[in-house]
């Protein structure tokens, strides 16, 4: 498979991936190297991956926590000291392997530890494949504020190795595939409607190249989200409003990414269903897709209340405004909207009474 | 006085100072406008400077504990929760007005906050105006290890009002001429023979003028410091070990960043008459010019061991060679010296036998 060229550097994928980081490492003086895993990816992901790196390194392996209520400065704080402690100068390579949290923390621990070393970033679930492996976000979150402290910055490269997904709980595949599926809504109805007949996950390769291609080609436009890359954030903006929401709430069960995003894709097409054109049919479609991928989320109005308290936080924001990415239709989208607030209890009534 | 250019943003100063600011809060339309302080500058620094801001804004007034033991990832959280609580978003501005442990950290929590928000640096102390105002180094220490945890980025400007000077105790003064005698011995011999005939810090805007433009002219040419950055660092490789010893040490008083320096440059002075040539006449003259100025540090053998144990963590470090700065004669800087092990506890023996 071919390898996607970024802004400063490339994706990999499979076997290609093996070659490239073979290839980088044989011709890079890297002073130690050190893998960031967690207790699923240590088990799962680790051995597979030393395997495969030809080479007689001594890894630090320096292993997190798994989850989201890790990816917090108290964890970079316990690997900024542990580079420091395993006596890592600015010469040294962190390689991220495991999801989201991983490379998002992973990546701004290496940004700032002396001021920046080299990292790769081996993503390991499909939500990580497919969303944060194009992009240079790196972040961690400030108690329920989802990725309130980072910098943009790249990794040396990327490598997709889909054998990694054979490690996933089909939970976690429908969390990754919730992004992918963004990507049809806001760019391609052709790729939306063949994500919709993949029930099972099989044949996974070519979706994923589509999606990263996708996600590329947006933020090479406009890596600074000045305009263009405002759109990969349908859904998101309430989305991350109930994932922090759910996240911090000690009795609701905590939702993965991609099931909020879900929940917040369905809100979203409500709202551009009645203010930027969205047809009926293509609402209903879209609500019909997630609601059979996704369990039913139920909420109170106390915690519709809270969820839209947590809306200032969101990045996107601007002087006291909230902007919103709606579509017009399946594959075209429209940035910076504002809603009515009126309308939001009816996003939430639709996607409940339904 | 002249503005002087660095490579993204301008330094000015007294009165040309507060005319670019007030041009600049003029014609950018900032959501909101942060300032940090310490109880120092906001007791001695805050009002005289709000006094003669243009416009009528609500500032937001963030304080933070004075002291290099306060520049943690600690008080960053506490600022990054206050931007947050504060309901800053992407298109604020913080304001960081104060001496070398505000401008580092606070632009490192605005180089972080949202993954990025703009700031300007307001230089309080001596040492500050003359080392942190150049350069775009922003961080924090992590334990006694200073600044391991940072970013490089810029500001959209820096001002050096030299009345704030007169905020200042003499200890203090000093620690900042430090690094000013220190851009002599790398740099210009002139400057250094001028900077020691200045006995009581008068007419001083002359003195800090040229030692901010002698670290950009270093800076300039090489931003990321691969060759002659590095001279910066002369009398800081030993300095900072020195400065992180007594910082972690209980019964140790806690020595200013230019009183280290100055035991470190007495030091790598006299590793530079043995190693690279530097005349007795001239170590002997840098000595002398030192020991007047700051007071004798005693050092056991103890001391000493634990010091050089600390040189690992140096930046400056790379596949566990730590390359010293050393002087061929005053103002000629010799890069990248590896130094035999016995020499460092002569030069210890030097400065405590003198």
């Amino acid at each position: 498979m071919e390898s996607i060229t970024t802004s400063t550097y490339a994706v990999h994928f499979n076997q290609r991936a093996y070659d490239a980081i073979n290839e980088h490492l044989a011709g890079t003086a890297y002073s130690k190297i050190f893998i960031v895993v967690d207790e699923n990816t240590k088990r799962d992901c680790l051995e597979d991956f030393r395997k495969r790196i030809q080479g007689d390194f001594d890894f630090g392996i320096l292993e997190i926590e798994s989850g989201e209520d890790h990816k917090t400065i108290a964890t970079c704080t316990r690997l900024w000291q542990a580079l420091s402690d395993g006596d890592a100068d600015r010469k040294c390579l962190l390689i991220n392997l495991g999801g989201g949290v991983i490379t998002d923390l992973g990546g701004f621990v290496a940004s700032t530890f002396k001021r920046g070393i080299a990292f790769i970033n081996v993503p390991t679930t499909l939500l990580a494949m497919v969303d944060a492996s194009v992009g240079g976000k790196t972040g961690v979150d400030l108690g329920p504020l989802k990725n309130q402290v980072g910098v943009i910055n790249q990794p040396v490269m990327v490598l997709i190795m889909s054998d990694f997904l054979k490690t996933l709980d089909k939970r976690q595949l429908q969390s990754g595939f919730a992004e992918m599926l963004k990507h049809g809504l806001i760019r391609s109805a052709v790729y939306w409607e063949t994500l919709k007949t993949n029930g099972d996950f099989s044949n996974m390769d070519h979706l994923i190249y589509d999606s990263v291609t996708i996600k590329n080609e947006v933020v090479l436009q406009d890596p600074t989200e000045q305009h263009l890359r405002k759109i990969l954030n349908f859904g998101h903006t309430l989305g991350h409003a109930v994932e922090s929401y759910f996240l911090e709430s000690k009795s609701r069960k905590t939702l993965l990414h991609g099931e909020a995003i879900a929940v917040g894709m369905i809100l979203e097409a409500y709202l551009s269903h009645e203010l930027t054109g969205l047809p009926e049919s293509e609402l209903e479609d879209i609500r019909s897709t997630f609601l059979e991928r996704y369990p039913k989320t139920e909420f109170s109005d106390a915690d519709i209340k809270a969820i839209l308290s947590l809306l200032k936080f969101d990045k996107k924001n601007s002087h006291g405004n909230i902007n919103f990415v709606l579509l017009e239709k399946i594959g075209v989208p429209v940035i910076d909207v504002k809603i009515p607030h009126e309308l939001f209890g009816r996003a939430f009534a639709y996607y409940t009474e339904s």
